[in-house]
């Protein structure tokens, strides 16, 4: 296998850069020791970008959207990561239909570097793994990263907190009321896009766009969160949601605020990062796992109760200076 | 407050259950030490219950397939009780119009208890709060348990991972191929059901329903996961679900996959009660608390990197014996 080369990956190499986040995706102990290396080398060179985290359950045109933001963000003369959080299927990962190739225009651009979600893990992996490759683009200079989810439990909030500004696409339901969409997502929602408002859709949006403008203001009563209507298919209101990205990063900037989010955000990943490494620790010791293996035969037959066992298993930890 | 009185709970007394609920779901300290007793004490009780999961997007029907299928098991002499998941909405709990009331029948039932998914929780959180909710259940004499979760990432996994069978309901889409089920999701179904197959949708149903025959025997050619139709607005198909139901657990009990489910759960459930037990503990010392604030604010800064950060805080954790 061809070695990973760190001046190409600093100078933009997307090879590289797929290479790197191969390594940073991978759970093999060796890869895990690698990874760690590669990704205190390159820190220095990360954060230099804004990151929008875009969400949208399906059907509501995502890719599309992702692929006309790209273009237009390239022609702004930025270079375009897309990357995807994807946890709803530890399994085997996919669709059962298979990933469709998306964004054929995008994918061919010499400044868009697009990147399927991680496979096969749960949401705290594929999280990780999405963050440390938001690093790995900042470092291969892309200045603008979309990271993409679909609509689905908790990966929203993974996705609002390793980004700079969360983008809800919504659309006019079929007698659906806000269609569905979960309070606890109205709030973590910066930016709020209606899409497919085109044909006979646009004056139905208008009338929702009303709605969520409503909702989001009894949310969040203090500051106006941005709604807008956008036609992926054809292009239109995409000047307008880049006007709204640049006047909100401004304003969170002047404001300090972008700066708090962004370190709040790391500390927290910082937190989590530091849970894994403790329970890695723990799992180390080869006299964890044999007493482990003694006490789960004896919860399996039911022989002793979950409080019993954990109180033995963390006498044990605590006593034995492991 | 009335004091909680575990007679009064065993024998099945309704309110007493609900209060030991909220006691297992609370996160004060003082409340967590009393929950571990109180689920030591009733640990023996549990266990002798079928347990159902039940999933699908909204608007699958879920409730009203639930109520029926609640009053069919009342009227088959069972006492049933309906625990909710949903883990989409950690900051509010509840969907944007607040919930209404649902299962209306049911819940004027003597014979059954209904309980709302534990709201303002991680996923992690809701699920553990979820499977001390059943052990308590049982303990108060329900045989049937059914655990409903929104169809909406990870939370299928946990509802199939504290379960006897994972029940996917399904509709004839509008178009959309097999609903855009994720693969991973069809992995852990046990029984498929298509819901709303009446009227004009049955014969739509009956070709959706060989279309999940085939998805699913590709995946599993080993076994047949059952496939059937219902119309919970107009009771069809229930019979039918229950007898299923009977004969995939009798088959499993035979077979000795029943036992085999529940104990690698109980061991899985252990080993995520263990690693929360493990980060508590490290969380407790004040000196990690300090070392943490100090590293967090490097972090913050940009000062450090994070694998420098851990290595610091992994050996400071190492080296002082906490």
């Amino acid at each position: 296998m061809e070695a990973l080369d760190i001046t190409a990956l600093l100078q933009g190499n997307r090879r590289m850069l797929a290479k790197a986040i191969t390594l940073v995706e991978s759970t093999r102990e060796a890869d895990i020791a690698t990874a760690k290396h590669l990704l205190s080398q390159v820190h220095t060179r990360s954060g230099r970008s804004i990151r929008l985290g875009i969400s949208g359950v399906p059907g509501v045109g995502k890719s599309t959207f992702i692929e006309v933001l790209g273009m237009k963000l390239i022609e702004a003369g930025h270079r375009v990561a897309v990357l995807a959080v994807d946890p709803s299927s530890p399994h085997t990962g996919g669709s059962i239909l298979g990933d469709r190739t998306r964004m054929v225009r995008l994918s061919a651009q010499s400044e868009a570097f697009i990147r399927p979600s991680p496979s096969g893990g749960r949401l705290g992996g594929v999280a990780r793994a999405t963050r440390d490759a938001i690093t790995l683009c900042e470092a291969a200079g892309f200045d603008r990263i979309l990271v993409e989810t679909v609509g689905v439990g908790q990966s929203e909030y993974e996705v609002a907190s390793m980004t700079d500004l969360f983008v809800l696409l919504a659309l006019t339901g079929a007698g659906d009321h806000l269609q569905g969409i979960k309070r606890g997502i109205l709030e973590i929602v910066d930016i709020l896009v209606i899409n497919k408002a085109d044909g006979d859709n646009r004056e139905k949006a208008k009338v929702l766009a009303q709605e969520y403008v409503s909702a989001l203001h009894l949310l969040h009563p203090e500051f106006d969160t941005p709604v807008l209507l956008t036609s992926a298919t054809e292009a239109q209101g995409f000047e307008w949601f880049l006007t709204v990205i640049q006047n909100e990063i401004q304003q969170r900037q002047e404001q300090g605020l972008f700066e708090d989010r962004r370190k709040r955000q790391r500390v927290e990943a910082f937190k989590k990062a530091l849970e894994n490494e403790i329970l890695r620790d723990y799992w180390q010791h080869p006299q964890v796992r044999e007493h482990f293996a003694t006490m789960a035969s004896r919860i399996e037959t039911g022989a002793c109760s979950f409080q019993e066992a954990l109180q033995v298993m963390l006498a044990h930890y605590k006593n034995s200076n492991l």
